[in-house]
């Protein structure tokens, strides 16, 4: 996979979270990932197939980013990571990846994308199963980190 | 979504695990899941792509019978999921989706899947966010339980 694919699900995100809960996420450098694990809360994932490739997208938050997100965007910030916050995660995973999608295709990069799943656990893993190189990108912000990583097969 | 789309996934799924691991698995009833939430330890996911929907497949497997089924496999038990484990129940993701997909096809449904993405986490849970019914099977077996949730789009 090549690293520049990665830039517009950078984008995408930082778009994506500032417009809908004013939430200023300071990414650190892309890497590659390999022994490395990152940890979180709850994440939301998607599946992605194109005619020159497939692949996978995650996006990883804290507990308390994800209910800040959720405060910032309804008011009111709920005690756990109940149902209507992974409504939301699912929901941001559907439109960053919609953005980058977006994007990629003004490359000539095309792909569909599945549904997204939701996965909530405290301190759970993330591990994309593909062919290609597994990329990591790190955020911090002022109510917790989150990350995001993408692999494609054969880019 | 039509209920029968279940059955190809649990078919492909006891064949899986009957040649690769000789462990039985006995399905419990599917139904469709509501507020209902299932807990594992490791967990595959993959997203599907086709003409006329799209969805995703999970497989949630308790620690001890992801052990177990790799003891069976490679006539060695690991201390805990490391990333042998892992790379099972991605591989297995693989195979149940891809026999379902075959079993699927012969009816006129097709669709692509994307890569597999595996999680781990103590009592993690998944929740599948695609407009359709969210289908969930139990299963026992004399290692542990699984289960399986598939959801798709307007079909």
């Amino acid at each position: 996979m090549n690293v520049e694919f990665i830039n517009p699900f950078l984008t995408s995100l930082l778009n994506v979270l500032g417009t809908m809960a004013q939430t200023e996420l300071k990414p650190g450098k892309p890497r590659i990932k390999k022994d490395e694990v990152a940890c979180g809360d709850v994440s939301g994932l998607i599946g992605m197939v194109g005619p020159q490739t497939k692949g996978s997208f995650s996006i990883t938050f804290d507990e308390s980013l994800a209910l800040t997100i959720m405060e910032r965007m309804l008011g009111e910030r709920p005690d756990s990571i109940d149902e209507e916050v992974t409504d939301m995660v699912g929901e941001i995973t559907n439109m960053v990846t919609g953005g980058a999608k977006n994007l990629l295709g003004e490359k000539g990069y095309d792909f569909d994308m599945a549904t997204p799943i939701v996965v909530s656990g405290k301190g759970h893993t993330i591990t994309h199963k593909s062919d290609g190189a597994k990329i990591l990108i790190p955020f911090t912000s002022d109510a917790g980190n989150a990350n995001i990583e993408v692999s494609f097969d054969k880019i």
